[in-house]
């Protein structure tokens, strides 16, 4: 058996502000040459969820919004030294959220999507404007379907897509990167049925590939710097249509919610 | 600015079947001359947790366990399909275990170490012998340090060390490579105080990164095959004495206890 190459992590430079109505594709393509990268069939982009909802225009201006009593309350009680919480944004996150899960300190929610993470995804940083916030995108995966569609058109390469964005987590602190879309890529590669390396079965194992390739991404994406996008090259997968919301874990299994 | 050198994700192969009290380092570094791959200044080894186990002899067998009380009602308890129980392997996670913190269906268990996961940890895949199982190192910190000085002394070169285990999640599906034990990298980098791409100050922004790393070496890492040490090269980070310990929530924090 040949050796395999080794995976690779490439940051793509050169990516403007991204603007409402941007192609996205065409942009990260130019972006690409400009960094001397070229795309290569099997390649896995993994995008910021910011540039995504950026050019889908997911920015609302908070000046805008007229904050409801449930989100003034909530402001009210997850006002720490922390993370002080303007109503307005409460009251977004709360439009974006099926189920608030804590509230105390900070706003824990399930987004319309089903993911649960902090403050429904509604983010301030890395935006231009001083009231502009930023949206999830409405449809992560649909998203990842269609830049990769529209890159299959324009280079004739298959390229898995995943969208990204960085989630806390129970019991450990920090953030890491993980997958809210995908496309060609499977999201869950299930070990069930295979054998370890002394021949007993595997059990229950099913790893989260979409996100440790978004984890991955997530070395070469420091939050300061300008690397909305990275490609993944030497990764070995299969082609896969799956949903990166297949790896939300069903309600009756979850012992956490 | 040059550009940066791409992040590379390099198994190492040719690792043998590993024993209590074998020299781990002198194994990998012969492992990795044979795999064609020298060890770099600042690279950065990510060691899954079983050959550290075994190497530790953390290994035990199951017929000299004498399952208590507790231990064969919560067997009887999580029985299901997806995960049978043997009480002596209940009794075992028992004993690794400082608090139990869901019984069913799945033992979710804090480690005497603070890690918060599935079983403690205590694992029969990937290991020779019908009735032994694997524990989680005693100091997964301790024995990253131990790793990193003695490659410090083999090969003059300085070589940050993680040791990784898969690790379930709450809300999502899929288990992935966290770190349980690190030495010479920072398991946690703050952002906090550092300023966005347009100069907003980034609040909150602590990456775990790693975890990101441990993800990243998972890619290279499948369970079936015998890559247990991977080499992530070209990543920048600051040198760090801090333990792997520092990313575990402290209790007052947790909103998921």
């Amino acid at each position: 058996m040949p050796k395999p190459l080794p995976i690779q992590i490439l940051p793509i430079g050169h990516i403007p502000e991204i603007r409402p109505g941007d192609n996205l594709p065409r942009i990260l393509l130019a972006a690409a040459k400009k960094s001397k990268l070229s795309f290569q069939q099997n390649d896995i982009l993994v995008l910021a969820q910011k540039i995504i909802s950026k050019s889908e225009n997911r920015m609302i201006d908070l000046t805008t919004i007229t904050p409801s009593q449930r989100a003034i309350d909530l402001a009210a009680a997850s006002d720490n030294d922390r993370s002080r919480k303007d109503p307005r944004l409460v009251e977004l996150i709360l439009r974006e959220s099926r189920r608030v899960v804590r509230d105390h300190p900070v706003l824990i929610v399930e987004t319309h999507h089903g993911f649960i993470c902090a403050n429904a995804g509604v983010d301030q940083s890395n935006i231009l404007g001083e009231n502009i916030v930023s949206l999830l995108p409405q449809n992560p995966d649909a998203s990842a379907k269609k830049i990769a569609q529209a890159l299959l058109k324009l280079t004739r390469k298959k390229i898995a897509v995943i969208i990204s964005d960085t989630f806390g987590r129970p019991w450990r602190l920090g953030l890491i990167n993980v997958a809210i879309g995908c496309y060609g890529i499977p999201p869950l590669v299930d070990l069930r049925g295979t054998r370890d390396t002394h021949g007993k079965p595997l059990h229950a194992t099913i790893i989260a590939t979409a996100d440790e390739l978004a984890a991955a991404a997530g070395l070469a994406m420091p939050k300061s710097a300008s690397t909305p996008a990275v490609l993944i090259r030497n990764f070995a997968y299969k082609s896969s249509t799956e949903p990166a919301t297949k790896i939300i874990r069903p309600a009756p299994d979850d012992l956490f919610r």
